[in-house]
């Protein structure tokens, strides 16, 4: 499979999913029309807007390339179509933002190696683009985000980018370089939601 | 009329119209005489900030063009000295915000255009121009951005910004390609303010 | 002392003290040992990376260079570790708190100027240095940034920094250009917190 084809699909994958997630939260919340698809752009192009602003990449593909903005609409009025149904699966809610989650991550940090950065930069914006949309989402819904608090999330991102970096370095096949850490970040972000695996915490010592 | 100064003249008086919408929002919750300079120089320059980052215009002229925060910090003070008197008359500061939203996002398609950019990014970031400052505002005081919630407030942005765009690839004289999009958006935000057009939200579905 | 190191120890001196702040608060808002981590960081380069993105340099030294994600990661471990003795002593982080404001709102100015801009654009981007990691703190903690409502905080940044481009301009030594204003900001900030100083507010007029 061509490579630059690859990681099109990858990052409209990623884009679905999250807006999914995003026009969820919103319509939950209440929001008008206007307000869930925005929400669901935001959710799905936010971090990598993010990540392109910080490595150079002016305009951010988000903005630019209407098959992002297409990608979220269609995304958030299937959401609002299908509700009762999304509403009452849970489930595959879940799978498609921890199927995002892979795929932002390994995408963001992918963009960044190819426009030159280093290891640091590429592992810290492969993170950002995978949860910059989510912590976005729950500022403007006002909550403290999801992704500091629960579960293994953010860390499960920050594995695939490093994962994503290492393959390159290492000179794996791009396919490899590619699917192995979608799936590492997948199954760690999964696994820790369904056996609810958290990272410890340190309110409330009984030593205080 | 000079077509560089006519666009000069409608950012500033958008500055001024979304200064005075911030500090009045600011001086509600009781934010002190920093705080407030700060909310309505963010509502002001927010989303003009953040297009200018996208577009690639560095430093963005909402921080080194004096004329906008000197324009700030006089709506501000204007809105502490004059505070019983805007309250009372909650019409202005509405009128005023209307106007700015027309201004900011007839400008910013306008300026994403002179950099070079496409369409979509013209038209978005005419909106994010429009409504980027009311939501920075908003997460600022920590509650949902009204521009989410409620009335036709950020789609009359993004007409706007799209008549802007429409206009000027078609070579509509620049007065016009700037003022009726102006005006159209400005209406179009006054009626659904006045009549309380809103958009559909879907909340509580009864077949939920 | 040379120069850029002299620069250098301020900045990392800086981020150590704000990552303190930041870990501190998070601890306090029960977040799991990631999002820890990530307010702490966020708190110690947040500032930082939008002063880079906002004068061009890219990728932002936050996100490129590995001493500061190294000296926020140490911050945030030392703060969990030592975290009953930090409670009992918020004098020291107070105090660490002030000291960063100092000696970001100093670097910032320092930096923009470096980097060609003009006085406004380093006046502004110097007080966003020192208090924007605190306010992306509070935005994600959900809750109004102290900056915005308590005591001379951002002032003394905006002091500091001001005092920082009237130095550079005038041509005094670097150190005296350095350390004089960053001891200006730091006892100002300092002051006002253990006099109670406020800059007024406009809430409950009588006369309304």
């Amino acid at each position: 499979m061509n490579e630059q084809l690859l990681f099109n699909v990858v990052d409209l994958a990623g884009t679905f999913a999250f807006a999914i997630s995003g026009a969820t939260a919103a319509r939950r919340c209440q929001l008008d029309l206007f307000g869930i698809l925005a929400i669901a752009y935001i959710t799905a192009c936010g971090g990598g807007i993010a990540r392109d602003v910080m490595i150079g990449a002016i305009p951010p593909a988000g903005l630019s390339d209407w098959r992002y903005l297409l990608t979220a609409v269609i995304a958030a009025l299937f959401t609002i179509a299908a509700y009762p149904w999304v509403e009452r699966l849970t489930y595959p809610v879940r799978l498609f933002d921890a199927m995002g989650l892979g795929l932002f991550a390994v995408y963001g940090a992918h963009k960044a190696l190819l426009f030159g950065h280093n290891a640091e930069v590429a592992v810290l914006l492969g993170m950002v683009t995978a949860i910059g949309g989510g912590m976005a989402r729950d500022v403007l819904l006002t909550r403290v985000s999801i992704v500091l608090q629960k579960e293994i999330y953010a860390l499960a991102a920050l594995a695939g980018a490093a994962m994503t970096v290492i393959g390159e370095r290492l000179g794996w096949p791009p396919v490899w370089a590619t699917w192995l850490p979608i799936l590492f970040c997948f199954s760690l972000r999964f696994l820790s939601l369904h056996r609810h695996w958290n990272l410890p915490r340190f309110g409330r010592d009984p030593d205080a």
